[in-house]
């Protein structure tokens, strides 16, 4: 391994080579800090030619590899394994904006640049760049297209699959693959675009990325509605859908005991209404036209809602300061959680037309296998995405909680697999679930993706242990 | 092969499986009538275990398979070769909607379904499947699906990929992959969906998908534009685009020449406007509101456009029947085309912001090589997607000009490529674009596709010699 790693440093030179514990530490630990892998180094390449320079190294010398982006991934798959034989290939000083096309509605950019920056670029266009999520201040593009992330806007506008238009991919034999087009309509051969794209960087390492850009709404208006249950909250999905169309870019579904939780631990927080209802839907309207245009939709939608007695009650916000106060409460859900102590996640998703009956069956399920349990039951109700979080009942501690783990699994995710569900909506496989996915998929599709992983790199260097 | 066609009739039954020449003959030859193939027989399966148990018979005996939908594609992907040693797999008897489900906006059908018959369901349920092509009455959707075919809609809801969340294959070894999820969001390992879908049958074969559904518009306007040139109509694209969001529908360029021939050959037909322009937009606005906010949206977008002098002059449409009138203009350049006499024809697609330059650069190319030549160029410019044909220059014959098809072709495709295009942008390779293919892909990239052709399908008895 001495030749393999001078071979790396004369690639990138000796300072992007990282071989100390102190320089690989943060490169290790993964964003929740559940676990640390080991590796023989950290390279740190500062083009495509670099990047295809390693990869060829890593293939002639049978090194594996782990690409890694911002490491802000929640299902540990940027981090390596234990076993100290592989090197982590970060993405970070691959960190420009190529080019920004406002007329093609396209920006193309490295694959190391931060989510935030590539929103900033495309705002100093005249565009938006949709995708959104938490981690927005320190995840890479090349991290989100390889996991395929989610966020606060697919409702709209899709996950991040549905944002990109062309890729260029390090392959595992080091050649470089230029499918950077910026082509609304291409039929010329397989989608190998929509391969990379969620496979955690098991295929091939993402460079660089062809983005779409979208025209910037004119104004957006939030409000939270009050609602007896889940089942009006669909059909307030339902009649938002049809009164509003692609003007709904947020669907925001929390129960009770979220907002009492954040309420506890953020006292400071809104609170919108007097008295507690059984759960709230966050809502957000945008307008390509007028702030004007935007009140006048919200408030017809949400009088026919009244009218129809699909809510009890709603408060739309009337000024900026109040929609962010009404996103506030909603992104403080996990962060009062975590204030609150651990509990066991699932990040699901279902057909939205199943989410008011799988409430309504697994809880049951829960309490009878962990009687008390607590649910913290929030998520992106419009695209049927569920954050299905199980806290301990009183008295038992979140240590003794956790050891139940697989078993709360079980319960929570083969009621999801009866739904026709997914177990991972938008965080993926990694190290994390890759178990769970040998259990609940089909061995018709594990054999195909097996064979597809096999047929693109069958030296098996590419992030081995993820997903497969 | 006695043998291998006595068992396909143990399977389903005698009347389905056809081996006189007069009975194959509808299934033989392509739409445009340019190529009839030869077969061993055509199979015609009424479920999705009949589908299987004949695929591995194929796999079992070794005969190639060539699946057809309606067999209205326009690039000889859906009729076998000359050999005569394979078999048409016809989906046609898998026609039933299996479910619509307007909550969750999803409907869930066989693959054998007409276009129609799929848009007439969604519209029952009070729904819109925005899928639609000229060939909706006799196509079905496991062939659109095969194709990613685009059609009018693009614009606004994307290619066929973008409306299917979940598929049910049978795979070359004869299995049955269940792939049918109604899911938003679901990162669960590669994205087999998305593969299959534009593999014109070379991977496996479609038998069922889960469609996305669409509220459906309350209302819908249609203007036409004229403007002095296609740079003029990138600015009024950019223009409508900020103005309007997602409620612009539709927008389609038609040069002089196209509105010149469709009023030679339909007079009837209406002029809009008393003196000609250089280029023309036909404009299609949907709103999810009313009539008068989409007629207030388009008065409001076009008065900036004349103010700013993007645009010369624009009729817009006060009745559905002006509505239809402007688009029939549209629909009829090909019928009239085909009326004047054969042309050669592109299915290109280019990054939106070359289009100007793409048709400024490639006339004269193609004037100086085909002196007195015309182009019948139009297209659904929103996507970037042009249909580029050449017809002959006066004096010369049909049958004369076509001899230089080949020549015509590397000239445009030269070009497109040249401007990042793509060759093919809605209707796939086929057998006809096949060598075009191979001329145009990177050696990566087509190897990567042939990777998986052969991890897939290792006995290649999967639509051989069709994309690779």
């Amino acid at each position: 391994m001495i030749d393999f790693l001078a071979h790396c440093r004369s690639i990138v030179g000796d300072a992007f080579v990282l071989d100390s514990s102190a320089d690989m530490a943060p490169f290790l630990t993964d964003w929740r800090g559940r676990f640390t892998g080991k590796a023989l180094a950290v390279l740190r390449p500062a083009s495509v030619d670099q990047v295809a320079a390693l990869v060829r190294a890593c293939a002639q010398w049978r090194v594996a590899l782990v690409p890694q982006g911002g490491n802000t991934g929640l299902v540990l798959g940027s981090v390596p394994d234990a076993g100290g034989g592989a090197v982590v290939l970060s993405l970070a000083r691959l960190n420009q904006i190529r080019l920004v096309d406002p007329v093609n509605r396209t920006m193309t950019v490295d694959a190391g640049c931060i989510l935030q920056q590539v929103q900033e670029a495309a705002a100093a266009a005249g565009c938006m760049f949709p995708l959104s999520l938490a981690a927005e201040g320190s995840c890479t593009i090349g991290g989100n297209l390889s996991t395929n992330a989610g966020g606060t806007a697919v409702l709209r506008y899709g996950n991040t699959r549905e944002l990109c238009l062309g890729l260029e991919v390090v392959t595992p034999q080091g050649e470089i693959w230029s499918g950077l087009r910026g082509l609304r309509k291409d039929n010329t051969g397989y989608d190998l675009r929509d391969l990379f794209i969620g496979a955690e960087g098991t295929l091939g390492v993402i460079t660089g990325a062809v983005l779409k850009l979208y025209p910037q709404p004119k104004a957006s208006i939030t409000a939270l509605a009050a609602l007896p249950s889940p089942a009006h909250a669909l059909q307030l999905l339902t009649l938002m859908q049809d009164h509003c169309g692609s003007s709904l870019t947020g669907f925001e579904l929390m129960s009770r005991y979220c907002l009492e939780l954040v309420a506890q631990q953020f006292p400071s927080l809104p609170k919108p209404f007097a008295a507690p209802h059984p759960q709230y839907v966050l809502l957000e309207l945008s307008s390509s036209e007028s702030e004007q245009h935007a009140v006048g939709l919200l408030e017809q939608a949400i009088g026919a809602a009244l009218e129809r007695d699909v809510i009890s009650d709603a408060v739309v916000a009337t000024s900026v300061a109040q929609s962010a106060g009404l996103w506030q409460l909603r992104e403080h859900i996990p962060l009062a959680q975590a204030k609150a102590g651990k509990n066991i996640k699932h990040d699901i998703s279902l057909p939205v037309s199943s989410i008011a009956d799988f409430i309504a069956a697994t809880g049951p399920l829960l309490d009878a296998a962990f009687p008390g349990c607590q649910l913290v039951c929030f998520g992106h109700l419009g695209d049927g995405n569920l954050h299905y979080n199980v806290a301990p009942p009183d008295g038992i501690s979140n240590e003794d909680f956790l050891l139940n783990q697989d078993k709360v699994n079980r319960v929570v995710h083969d009621s999801v697999a009866g739904f026709g569900g997914s177990i991972s909506a938008e965080h993926g496989i990694g190290a994390l679930k890759r178990d769970e996915l040998a259990h609940y998929k089909s061995a018709v599709e594990l054999n195909m993706m097996r064979a597809i992983k096999a047929a693109l790199d069958p030296l098996g260097i590419m992030n081995p242990g993820k997903i497969l």
